[in-house]
């Protein structure tokens, strides 16, 4: 005969372990996001230029994970965490991120619910996320190495502290800032970082003319750029649907659930809207808007993907669709060049993406998405702004005019992405 | 001490968020094969028709996602589902599709043993899946926004009442018509639409010569046709296994796992034989046909994945592989051009799917197989031939000959795939 | 009210249904895997031998699944299983393969904890990772069936009797050699086949001059090489974490988690220190490197993921992306022509991969870990030395010096995979 504490004890380590595979499954879309950026970038570039960036995407993810390990997860989230660079060097790979994970006795007791490790999964892809972002705006100009140097500082601190403000309990959250899954924390920062580097860095030769003429610089691989955004599309339900943390009972469930439905409606509405604005606008179904259209509707609803409707989810990335075009020939106008539009994308879907929490969540206060926008808005551009400026003084972030010329790849990989395909004059 | 009520009601929970899981992972396979059918389909075109029919595709699945949310899903499934634009407008959004989903009582009452809204979810990217035959085998010749007009036609009306046939426990569903996952709902019903399409818009130009003579017309990038052909095997993986419905218990794990495993031997088997058949008529290891050999497995076990062996359902797609390179051949003499063999792989091979339930499954019945394929055949074709013929009617379905030549990819999105590999004069 | 039996049972089955889904969806991504090594290798050669690199992956999936159902696996686990080609041929496809899995009876008895047909679904996909490493290395030169053939021994034959000796509970597993997840049965075992399909061949014409001097072949497409290496990277969740076999306690859920993290983490500073090698020893920042040096931190982790901390797995790596970028030098050196660095990745770096388990598991032992990788090395190479040899004599390996000059893709598939981009004289 079973005895029915055994058995309880047993359901509250299955709701466990179901509970950290969904998490690990989710970890591993977001992860895979790191392709999509990678594809959607490379595709968005010249030819003479995608070995760079597809080494810049590789890099930066690594980059990304190592700092966050040794520095990152134990600034965002310290009271939980005993392993960071902070301790001393002994106790680095210990305490978190060593083998000791939660026990039984502390998932019994309610204490945990899912394998603490299994957070830190989830965590260090989200920022790999945040400085994808980055390397396509500053893409077809910028030193490698730089731009390296670069992805340590945000990942390893930028990143965590405005992290800890919101997700680490910080007073942002404190004080009632909502965002669910990082419209503000993970794409805004994204979007402010890249700004900074923009604005440093300046527009690439020949994108605008004397005349106040902007130069279209189309991208050498469209294929690569459609599968870039689908592969997004389907990282986002991890990285939306992840953020509930918890699947495992009914309410629960049901949540997940919605956050998968509204997260695809709001990239279908963004993807039909900038695809129909643009076909009103410049007379042809322009793909590339089309793709940031679906990035932008998924952008806007990951603020608040569990309290819209579903019909309301395509509205919400209708608009961000909408707003994402426009966004993008503004800042041409501006000349604030972004060759792949992340700033749009990322940033000011990113702002529209929290303030919309406001129109379906009544527990958002607007005062306090406002603050949440501000303060990191701020806290990241004027960082990154003075990093960047560091480098730009020291080793430099842009390449010598020749050489962006002759394309990055030769100069700064000594190689060529399609050696083969010759390029039409 | 646990109450034996309150441990029976969690594990009750528990298998209603595992089969929630399972069905949103299974979900977004299926969503993932949006990028499988774009990469094939756009490598089996040619450059100059590229980025249009990456927006075919990325737009496609937008508009099958928004119109089964506003009609499709009403339709298909009226008894459950009260969240359609046929209520009031004030009620779209609402019942299922809004924030209502199943609550605790109903979960433990054994009224539903996953989440509405993931079983939303896994339909929608169906009805998309269904969409994505018809773009490849229209591609290189139709207009963009014509094809749209027919994606809103088929996603919101013509796929939904033949899925309620079936699935939403229609006539067919009584009589006894058997298709586990969808080898004629979902794939002969988007070939039928495809070869009304086909037939009403004509072949390519230069396809057919003057004396019965078949010009091949190559792939421009096989590297993605094979990524694609990849990405739908990986797919199918959801498409099939989500289809069990439910995986929490022995015997549903069990079929599951057959599935999985069936499904992928149905690949393996119609790839080898597809390239076997095409080395020997050929003389040449074909791979556009080795990899709609693949496809051809895939939708020859999708209408009864479960009662086979692997060794069987390795044999029903290898019959599907040959059958496959068969119809491209035959479809070739008789003049209908379908750039990437959508209707052999989909329509020829959904019917032998359909036919070989009966080999393996004791409860289907021949005749039922039979009143199946045919009623879901007439009614797709015969409405899609009136919705196409009426779009060719009034704004058109054909492009100029100076834009088929030119490519569609300038007049349709006004820009081009890869601007600067020159093409092969 | 609830019987405490049933409810016991409930959770039983419970956890064999967790697991199964677990099992599947790790399978599912290492059948991934599959995209992986075909978009890194047609990424890596040139573009005239695409295709048929692409019909080679395609081809040697499809292939090993079949080999593997016939008689592979019944080689590999004897006792499981009933189902092979070496029982009547009446009973191909009963047995395990057949409609017969675990019972609830079984189930309830402890006696399984998992679907017999996730794990052969999870076994299946593993041989053809082992049989894909060998595609890239004898790449640009070989004959198509020759290498099909070879296939077919390979994963029918060779593959499952060394795998039977660790993972079939053979005299390796009995003596104390310890390998994970296969940086030895899977990836050394497929580099040994490689190389000894690569000392027959010879080298590409061209690849060596007269004076010892290498001439770069640069591959054509290097998008596509960073792709296959996200896809692998992402496909290897599944290959480590799967590898764990169980997921549904606190313990083995923490392990799980821990071997994602370990995985990322090995991967990453593979990734950072292969390209801080090329940079300090080539001077560029050479991307084929740094995603080598990603594949080698993931095969080095991969005979170990469990027992590092995250920070030692990230060593562990490191070293491997060191050792992959020494040994792709050297290999040339040694004029063993191996067009993506397979042997190096897979053969040199599983070595290390098998050596480093005693550094962090105090259950190894150094002399059962040099018997393990000296044997499965022998065993490997020695047959598939004999079975190349001997089809060399027959039908031979290497195609014409005519056919080697205008590329395989013609003369073996009779298309080409970019018709349309001229490449550059």
């Amino acid at each position: 005969m079973e005895d029915i504490t055994q058995v309880a004890g047993q359901v509250t380590e299955l709701a466990y372990a179901l509970d950290t595979f969904y998490f690990l499954v989710c970890g591993a879309l977001v992860m895979w996001m790191a392709a999509g950026f990678t594809m959607l970038e490379s595709g968005l570039v010249r030819a003479k230029n995608t070995a760079e960036i597809l080494t810049k995407n590789v890099g930066l993810y690594s980059i990304a994970c190592i700092m966050y390990m040794l520095m990152g997860y134990s600034i965002m989230y310290p009271g939980d965490y005993e392993g960071g660079i902070f301790q001393s060097l002994s106790t680095i790979g210990t305490g978190l991120l060593g083998s000791s994970d939660n026990d039984v006795a502390t998932v019994k007791a309610g204490d945990a619910y899912y394998s603490n490790l299994s957070d830190f999964f989830f965590q260090v892809v989200f920022v790999a996320t945040a400085m994808s972002i980055v390397s396509g705006a500053v893409a077809e100009r910028m030193k490698l190495w730089s731009f390296f140097l670069f992805a340590v500082i945000l990942t390893g601190f930028i990143y965590p502290v405005q992290g800890f403000w919101k997700w680490g309990s910080g007073w942002l959250n404190e004080g009632g800032f909502l965002d669910f899954a990082g419209s503000g924390v993970v794409h805004m920062c994204g979007a402010a970082a890249a700004l900074a580097g923009v604005l440093l860095l300046g527009a690439r030769k020949g994108k605008y003319g004397p005349g106040g003429q902007v130069n279209a610089i189309p991208g050498c691989n469209l294929p690569l750029a459609a599968l870039g955004t689908l592969i997004l599309w389907l990282g986002w339900f991890g990285f939306n649907g992840g953020s509930e943390l918890k699947v495992s009972d009914v309410g629960e469930a049901n949540a997940v659930a919605l956050i998968f439905v509204n997260t695809n409606m709001a990239a279908a509405g963004g993807l039909v809207f900038a695809l129909l604005l643009s076909r009103l606008w410049f007379g042809k179904a322009d793909l590339t808007m089309a793709l940031n259209g679906a990035l932008a509707g998924l952008v806007a609803i990951t603020a608040e993907p569990l309290t819209p409707t579903p019909f309301a989810a395509t509205l919400i990335g209708a608009i961000g669709g909408v707003l994402v075009v426009a966004s993008i020939v503004t800042l041409d106008k501006l000349k604030i060049d972004d060759p792949v539009g992340a700033i749009s994308v990322h940033g000011v879907v990113g702002i529209w993406g929290l303030i919309a929490v406001c129109f379906t969540n009544d527990e958002a206060s607007f005062v306090w998405q406002l603050i949440g926008i501000v303060s990191i808005f701020a806290w990241v551009f004027i960082t990154s702004f003075i990093v960047w400026y560091v480098i730009r003084l020291t080793i430099g972030i842009r390449v010598s005019e020749e050489e962006e010329y002759e394309g990055v790849d030769l100069s700064e990989c000594g190689l060529e992405a399609y050696p083969e395909f010759k390029p039409a004059e």
